[in-house]
């Protein structure tokens, strides 16, 4: 964790706060702070700065905070990611968020396994819990809005082209294309498909809706490799 | 699995291989695979192509394969990266090889812990089969040369020097340096430091080597998730 995340309910008042739970567990156990110790810290929605250990015990920990630096710039990039397998899709949340993509759509697509829509990490709670992780990880503050979308016609039809006006429209898919862009200037609505690629009906949907495909060569990628991948290339 | 890999040990003859053990159930029961069944096949350091299954059962299924096309292009890179912790190192190893990168060298670091050294997937075998994987998503037959180097300073003086002599040497480290390039057209020498990053004395030497350091914006990216977007931002 090189960003110490404070929710709302930390704050005792506006410079102090109190922590429990994992994050006090990983203060003590990880960054082995003490009393008087400085962390970086960064309230959840808000700003980053600064937090001075004033208490510390197996309890709790309390912390006088400045916040004045405001978050990173986030990607100006619309993720849409055919629902990943469970466990990917938690390696996955953390790394979209570490990267910074304001917003991700999770799609439903022919060969997402029915089975995957029935995982608890689906919760809300559970995952905001993989977003922080990776916010943590990035030293950012700001959650990315996530939809989930489990119908893929009505989606494609009916929102995707409002998402992707006025932006540039891309869809991640392997064959004979143009390679994916690079250095992009504008917005980017960015659609990647799940293991084994999207059917050719979702592929002319998704043209229809306003993408174009691009390849990003030979080989396959998880996605969570594609991930990284494509949005470094793009931005 | 996008290709299934055989073994030298698999052939039978030039045209037909045996496969038991982690493949056949792989054939089996996540391909569902059936005697006529035709499956991309490539021979490990060799040529890819098809092949058709001739036998199926329990104990081991039986393929004639026709290989005639070479394994995509590998990038142009050396990548030294300090040693991720075990669970990381693994997902790593698939990655790097998935990516075509065709020569990776492990290095010690003053911020790679101790233990980290003692893991079992350091041994030649388990290093192998996390490549294995990474080739046989990517559909890739070459494995990448892996060289683990536990000391930094005799590796970073006296052999770094000549890997790196006629590529461009990159150090990725976080601070107030240049961006990293893009889309470079030669061979390229990359640093990924640990958790944590390169101490500044590490840095003084990889300097020395002939590599330049290089940042990839505020965000700290897990080395996952860096490994990835520098590649692809580089290639």
């Amino acid at each position: 964790m090189n960003l110490l995340l404070l929710e709302d309910a930390d704050f005792l008042d506006a410079c102090h706060v109190r922590l429990q739970g994992r994050r006090l567990q990983h203060l003590r156990e990880v960054h082995r702070a003490e009393v008087g110790s400085t962390l970086r810290v960064g309230r959840i929605g808000g700003l980053m700065g600064q937090g001075q250990l004033l208490q510390l015990d197996a309890q709790q920990a309390e912390l006088r905070v400045a916040l004045d630096q405001p978050p990173p710039a986030k990607l100006p990039v619309t993720l849409v990611l055919a629902l990943p397998r469970p466990k990917m899709l938690k390696r996955t949340l953390q790394t979209i968020a570490a990267m910074g993509v304001p917003r991700l759509v999770l799609l439903n697509s022919y060969r997402v396994e029915k089975s995957f829509w029935q995982t608890p990490f689906l919760d809300a709670q559970a995952i905001r819990e993989q977003l922080l992780l990776g916010l943590e990880q990035a030293r950012d503050t700001l959650l990315p809005e996530v939809h989930i979308e489990q119908r893929f016609k009505p989606f494609v039809e009916d929102r995707l082209p409002g998402l992707a006006a006025g932006t540039l429209g891309l869809l991640g898919h392997p064959g004979d294309y143009p390679a994916c862009p690079r250095a992009v200037s504008g917005p980017v609505t960015l659609a990647i498909g799940p293991e084994g690629g999207w059917i050719p009906y979702e592929v002319t949907l998704l043209e229809q809706a306003g993408l174009q495909a691009v390849q990003l060569g030979p080989r396959i990628l998880r996605v969570e490799t594609a991930v990284p991948a494509l949005l470094a290339r793009l931005f």
